[in-house]
């Protein structure tokens, strides 16, 4: 029996905005000094490194049958679980669930108030109780009423401070290093490489260059709505708590039509958040494509889950990689190496 | 006395969409090609060039006190105006009008059901009395209703065969020779360039890489909704008659941070539309920053309108200008050559 359910639908409501000092770097730069005869070294040797090699060699050899122009090798990531980690919940909620915390002392009544109440007194059962409703309660409160500026700092300074219970680490160097090095070499093979994630958009965008080598605008993700306003001479743009776009699921091939604007040729992910991405990028379409899956499967040295995860859940999807031929990644047997402080 | 009296908030609701095979890449070419000596040979000198020139060695200069990372060099350009020719009215307006009288005949209702029949009557005082409510129903039937690769067709095809009524030439051959060599410019100096226009950011992007230099993936624009459905295992994306982002005004800046993520440190406008774009990336911010307005002065070789202008309005950010130290190009005096066909 699960202790905890949340409502499979909350990566829904997992809205965001600016944040995070970036805390590490040193993995990212590891990955770039790579010698060139092995891009991936954190992979191991096997069908799942020789198709993503395979992929790239065919799509950059100059007067091969499947070449693709720089301007067309477009790269589209997942970020949680399958470029950091996503459990015992997605990083955004541990936020959400901390920011409460910290503003309880300014608001008295949430002691009597669902689903402030259950946050305070950690009883998340009653949390998952408050559904959908009660988390878009917490996102509004959390996540909108300020500038943009001031939820830069915000989450900056939570990024900055917190540790995951497990690894004792920010939550920042909880990212996959043979993830890195794939950016990495994707990149140096003429990719652009782009964020297209379910959370929070500007939760994600103070750091992702650091970390990932990715800028701010190549960055899609959810977000709530914004309003600009001049106060006294100076301009901000006020948080809302109003949900403007929700990049999951359908929505991820929207958000890179209308964020990117151009298809993808290779797409990775970890979850069914992640299947009609996969299915835009990689259906119905000429030339070479190619589909990836990080399937967690390695409960010792991160975590192992699928069909029935809370967070993350991999159901329709599995089945979709094998019909699709998409590469699905053991974590276990694939990875020789899963963090970069290993 | 004016015959035409479109709405001023017309623009609010010239969404768009995937459209238009480039026609003329070679003015920007030919931009490319200039001496180092001169990087803006088709501006007249004087102090509006010279605000230009100072501004990029001010931030380019490694080492000085305005010296900005070439990460941080973003620059918005919107485009109606700025860019490209918007009288005798935008390009995208003539573009519904042209596809209203292109699907009439699957449409007989149309010949007595406005605002159709007054398009196709050519009567545009009455089309101008339907208001908001009429242009948003005129969007709707030649902007949704099918596919975005399918309305890419549309607008190419219609791209390619539709010609200007006074200068007889393809609208992309309308831009403007001295923003050419300013984009070309800023580039060559460390800056990111992105279109940010209140037109439609799919009528756009397939043109802006080859006529501008600008890739899909920096155009932000207009935009209505669209859903993602598998049609016998092919993805598609379908166009909705629903308004999903007005990339004009106070939107501009909500655009930027949306889609960009980072505030620029230069914008480039010609209308009010552009004048909160242009507050965003000037004021209240530390380090050098530079607004510029085109300011079109020279109806002999394209035209001259400000403050009465049914499309492209510039009042309100005229005198902002002065005020907030803006540069302020004056077309008659300041470009010695307009078009590159000249």
């Amino acid at each position: 029996m699960r202790p905890i359910r949340f409502p499979l639908i909350d990566r829904r409501f997992l809205l965001a905005s600016l944040a995070t000092l970036p805390l590490l770097s040193a993995s990212y730069r590891f990955a770039s000094a790579q010698t060139p005869s092995d891009p991936l070294p954190s992979w191991n040797e096997g069908a799942t490194k020789a198709s993503i090699l395979n992929f790239v060699a065919r799509v950059t050899t100059q007067g091969g049958p499947e070449f693709v122009p720089v301007d067309r090798r477009i790269a589209t990531f997942d970020n949680d679980g399958t470029l950091w980690v996503e459990q015992p919940m997605y990083v955004q909620l541990a936020f959400v669930l901390d920011r409460v915390k910290a503003m309880a002392p300014t608001h008295p009544e949430w002691k009597t108030k669902q689903p402030f109440a259950a946050v305070l007194d950690g009883d998340l059962k009653a949390l998952a109780a408050s559904g959908e409703k009660g988390l878009v309660e917490l996102v509004a409160v959390t996540h909108a009423g300020m500038t943009t500026v001031e939820f830069e700092k915000i989450t900056s300074d939570w990024l900055a401070s917190t540790r995951d219970h497990r690894f004792k680490r920010p939550y920042t160097e909880l990212v996959y290093q043979p993830m890195l090095e794939l950016l990495t070499y994707l990149r140096a093979s003429g990719f652009k490489t782009f964020i297209t994630s379910g959370g929070g958009i500007e939760f994600m965008r103070p750091w992702t260059e650091r970390i990932y080598g990715i800028p701010p605008e190549q960055v899609v993700g959810s977000s709530i709505k914004t309003r600009f306003e001049m106060r006294d001479g100076t301009p901000v743009l006020f948080r809302l708590p109003q949900i403007n776009f929700i990049d999951d699921k359908a929505g991820k091939p929207v958000g890179i039509n209308e964020y990117i604007g151009r298809r993808p040729i290779a797409a990775f992910g970890n979850s069914d958040g992640d299947l009609e991405m996969l299915q835009w990028t990689t259906l119905g379409a000429s030339g070479a494509r190619f589909g990836l899956i990080v399937h967690h499967t390695d409960a010792e040295r991160e975590y192992a889950y699928d069909r029935h995860s809370h967070f993350g859940e991999l159901d329709v999807a599995l089945d979709a990689a094998a019909v699709n031929k998409w590469t699905v990644v053991d974590m276990k047997k694939d990875w020789k190496r899963i963090f970069a402080f290993e």
